[in-house]
Formats: C-alpha cells, structure tokens, sequence
C-alpha cells in the first residue's frame, strides 16, 4: 500500500519536471511510511527521488520500526541536519519542497546550495492524498458514523443555562464513550451572537431562550477525521432565523445535488454562493464552501470560488455554507460528502431539518 | 508591554542589520500583540518594519479586537494574501523570515520579489522571549508550583497491574481538577523498558514489580507552561537502576549548582555529561541537557554540546539529564530553571531523592 502511494507520487512528480523532493509533513510522512512521527522543532524530512533510493532523515529520539520503503538517516540533536540532507540532494536538479517545511529548514539548505532552485511540490502528495482509497473511504465513513451518533446525543445537552464550556466539555466525554480517538479539531459550539464570529472559542457564555446554537465537531477513528455542523435554535427562532435557515439549508442540499465528478471545486462553491445570494445574504456568506479532508481535518485543497481544479471519484470534502449576522446570529450546516461515479454522497446522516428544542 | 517588546525586537532587528521582518508564529504574534490566532494553513503575518509601520496580515475568519500596536491588513480566503504581503515589503531591503513560516509563503514571496533577500530573522523575537519579564516569570512560577502539585499526587497512581494509559488519563483529570488549562504537552508515562525508548506514547503496557517509572509531564497555566520529570521504582529497584538513578541525581544537582550569568549553554550542558560520560554512561544520555520554555513548551534556544550562547537573567529553561538503557530502564529527572543574578533557582520543588514506591 505504501509503496504504491510513493509510486503516485512519483509518478506526479515527473509530472512537474521533479526528480527529487523532501517530505516533511508528518501527515504526509504518515501518508507515505505508516509512520506518526511528531518532530516538533526538529528535522524530519522524506527524501523521495525518481531513481528510488528515498531516505528517511530523522532524530534518534523518535522510533522508526521495521521496513518504510527508504532508507533511514539518523541524526542526534547536535548533528546539522541539514547538512546531511544537502550530501545526497542532486544540486543540478530542482528540488520540490514540502507546503509546511519550516522556513528555517528551506533558508539554510538554500544557503548550503542544496539544488538548482526550490518548488513547492507538496502537490504531488496531496494529489494522491485527496483521491481516497477504499480502505481509506471505510475509515472515513466510520469515523462520521461516530459523529452521527455524537451529534445525536449532543444536541440533548442544550438546556437553560448552560455554558458554551460546559457543552464542550460534554461532547469531549461523549467522544470518549463512543470509543473514538478524540476530537478531530478544537469543538466548537456558540450561542447566539457568537455563532456569527469567526473561529469563536467556547466561553462562559450562558444560553438564552430564543438563542440559535451552533455545533461545529468532529472526531478520530483510525487515523481518520470527520467533521460537521449542526445549528439548533433554542425555545424559539426568531423569523430571520428561520428565513436564514432555510437558506442555508437549500444552498447545502443544491450543493450537494450538483456535486459530481468532472466539475471544478469554484462551480461546487457557485451552486452554494449563488443560492445565498439570490436570497440577500451573499456579504454574510463569508468563507470557501468546503475543504478536502482525511488525515487531516483539513486536508490540501477547498471547495472555494477560486479553485479550477477538478473533482474525482474517491474524494472527500465538506459542504458547509453559512450565514453569519454580526450581533445576531449565525447559521451553518455542514456535511462530508463522497465523491462517487456520478455523484456523491454524503457521510452524515444526522438530519438538517430546523429544529427547536425546549 | 507589548510596545516595549516590539521596541526590543526592533533593536534587535537592527543589530542584525534587518530592517523588516515577517513573523508568522502564533507564539510570537501572541507575544508581541496579546492575541492567539490560530491559522492552520492560512496565511497569518505580523511584517514589523523600522521606521514603525507594523501590519498585521489576518484573515477576516479570525477575530482580532483592539489596538495591537501594528494595523490590521484584513484578507479572505479567496484573496491572494502572499500578494498583499509584497506590496507593503521593500523589494531593495534584506527580509527577515520567521523560522517557522510554511515554504509554501516563503517560496510565494521569493517568486513576487518581495525583498532583496531573506533571512532566518527569529533570533530577534526568540532573544527577546527567552529573557523573561518579571509578569512572565511569575506566571512560569506558579504554572511549576502546579506541576509540583500534580507530581505529588501522581505517585500514588503508581499501583499493581495499572496500565500506562490509564495514569495517563488520571494525570489529566488531576491537572483539570488544580484548575490549570490543561497539558503543556502530551503528557509521557513509561514504564520499565518503554521507559529507554525516546518519545514513547503511553500504551496498554502493564506496571510490573522492579520496573522504574517516568513520569515527564507539564501543564499551562495563564498561557504559560511547566515542565518536569521524575523516575520512581515499584517494589524494588536493582542495582543497576540504583546506580543510574544516583548518577543522572548528581548530574542533575552539579548542572543547577553550575548555573549562572555569563555561562555558554554548552558549557552547562558539560557539567552534566562530564558526569555522566565519567560514570560510563555518556553514550546512554542521548539527548540535549534542556531547552528554553515559556509560551511555548520548547522556545527556541537549548542547553546543548552546540550552543554558544550566553545565559543571561531571567532565561528558564530545563534541566533534564538522562541515562536510557534499552530493554532495560531510562532514568530522567528534570526541573525548570530560572537564572537569578548569581545563579538559579529551580521552580520545581518535588524531592529527587530515589523512590521505591509499594
């Protein structure tokens, strides 16, 4: 399995003219070896070449068992790294660099004259990423099962008085339960004006009848992520509300229908923006409508108004409009969907009708 | 305070003959402004200049309240952040770079011709945080007092047949409970062998008599992290382990009673690998003697063979010599130091004697 995802990304980087590269993301390491390494501040690098002598360059801190399909390159915290990276890179030829790899890294193998020029390459991986095997599909779908049945449960802790904290909490117990890995990113759930600013960290805020409640979550299973929002209102939804609800809710479900592949990713995200903006509310309508998503909550490449890149079967990304009225409310109602032969289906079932608790 | 650390970067920058810099590191930026952005892979920029033009480059996702000493450059997701960064740099000057920026900014401003030139720049911020202010040390003494507090109750989680993950799991709850904000890192139980391996995660290994325990765990307190170990034996501890506890203790207390202004790091890191290396141990102590901590568990900066820096007053950093004796033991035991006018003091004050705990 893993020698035939490097032969994908190989075979992508001859694609762009690349006869050698450096990995250093873990995910994608992970991707590529089975290997969780978390290097924080040190190197780590996967030096993948057209010629198949790869290397693992990599700190003896960290354990690296059995065969990974490159040869392992062990350092110790006073060894310079990067010097022993530049004895094997070929200084003739471009170099593709990983996306992520820290600044530091890159200035100093350009000081050492590792290769003649650099180019983010991380595409050659992520091409590969975002096409899902079946083994990776199952795990996909598993893990939004979980969150099915997560978010099934969530929405019973709205009651009087509660804190955007205390649910958090909650929900973390809950994932726990359910025999999942954990959250997939840090939950978020707002209340009422929160719901309508951006990245919004629970707080003490307390609920309030008439409130609408707004649950961003995800969880862990395998290695894999999930991802999806739900928005509730609280005693009672006020008229804008419930307009705006409906809105978002039509732009989801049309987004979704139209979703097939050989459509471009920015033509997805006009099927959503464009029934938000019929209805007024195209400025509040304020970020991409998706993004990829596997190992990583979010993986390379969206589902946004700039992106021509074109969809295929065995993709997965979100499909999550919103609109956000700044000191009001927010609405946003997100699904993982599949990209299938010709269409796609979605991996929450969790329903999206409105719904008032009490 | 953060214009008087801006002031401290900028004097800095211009020893370094910078006079523009990019700081991307969410620490960083929390440094010098006050505020925790968290972009993933969006583009988030702090671009400090000389002559006090500061602009904070920020995605309208994220919320950012108040003066913050530099201007707000808001973008989204469909606007070509990388492109509006190189409209305000100077193509005729040097730039500094963080170390962490992601490549893919890096390489994206190098093709814009942003600057003549760029440069790892962090050493301007990393100089500044690494001596800390009178408010920082407090908040690291008191982020300690709590660890120690912790350290006292997760001995007697030490018991007949407890697995690793399971203490793992009780440690958490008890930091909750101390009212800290959780973990400063993934916490780090092994028992017995695991305990020689770098890096080992807590897993489902079962404690048996004679094994040793460590323990090397931190929490955050106001935004601040702690950082310790501590090695016990259950039931029994062999000679072998005996004799390795007592040498990492001497090397341990020689490196403290070391400490002072005006030492090299590399100098500090000897006094414990003298010890060690004449014990017979040196190629067992696999790793640096310490590193920096502060907003971040690891700041930039090490206790190591390599480092030529001086240590000034009010640097913290650990203490933390080792000897790993695979399939055997590891015995660590590591304190965070604070450097006073003519020495140090440790902010941990949990007993080093050897423990054999019943």
């Amino acid at each position: 399995m893993y020698g035939e995802r490097i032969r994908k990304v190989l075979e992508n980087m001859k694609k762009e003219g690349l006869d050698q590269m450096l990995v250093t993301d873990p995910p994608s390491i992970f991707y590529l070896t089975g290997k969780w390494i978390l290097p924080g501040e040190r190197l780590l690098a996967l030096y993948l070449r057209a010629d198949g002598a790869h290397k693992l360059f990599v700190n003896r801190l960290f354990t690296v068992d059995g065969d990974i399909g490159a040869e392992k390159m062990w350092f110790s915290d006073t060894d310079p790294g990067c010097r022993f990276i530049a004895r094997y890179t070929d200084p003739q030829k471009p170099l593709g660099i990983d996306k992520k790899m820290a600044a530091k890294f890159l200035l100093e193998l350009m000081e050492l004259g590792a290769a003649r020029g650099y180019r983010n390459g991380s595409e050659c991986v992520d091409k590969a990423r975002r096409v899902k095997e079946e083994g990776e599909r199952e795990k996909m779908v598993l893990a939004s099962r979980l969150n099915d049945a997560a978010m099934a449960r969530f929405r019973h802790l709205i009651r009087e008085g509660v804190t955007e904290r205390q649910i958090a909490e909650e929900m973390l117990a809950i994932y726990k339960e359910l025999g999942t890995e954990g959250p997939s990113f840090s939950l978020s759930v707002s209340f009422g004006a929160n719901a309508a600013v951006g990245h919004h960290r629970p707080d003490d805020t307390k609920l309030k009848p008439g409130d609408c409640v707004l649950f961003d979550v995800g969880c862990k299973k395998d290695g894999y992520c999930s991802d999806m929002t739900r928005t509730f209102f609280y005693r009672s939804a006020s008229e804008k509300g419930r307009e705006v609800y409906e809105v978002v809710k039509e732009a989801n479900l049309a987004a979704q229908a139209a979703m097939k592949p050989g459509m471009r990713f920015c033509e997805i995200d006009q099927v959503a923006r464009g029934i938000i903006t019929k209805a007024g509310y195209g400025p509040y309508f304020t970020h991409r409508l998706g993004h990829c998503i596997g190992i990583e909550v979010h993986d390379a490449g969206d589902v946004s108004s700039t992106n021509q890149d074109v969809v295929e079967e065995g993709m997965i990304f979100s499909c999550e409009p919103g609109i956000y009225l700044p000191g009001e409310l927010g609405v946003r109602i997100e699904d993982l969907m599949l990209i299938t032969a010709d269409g796609a289906i979605s991996l929450n079932q969790d329903p999206k009708g409105l719904e008032v608790i009490s």
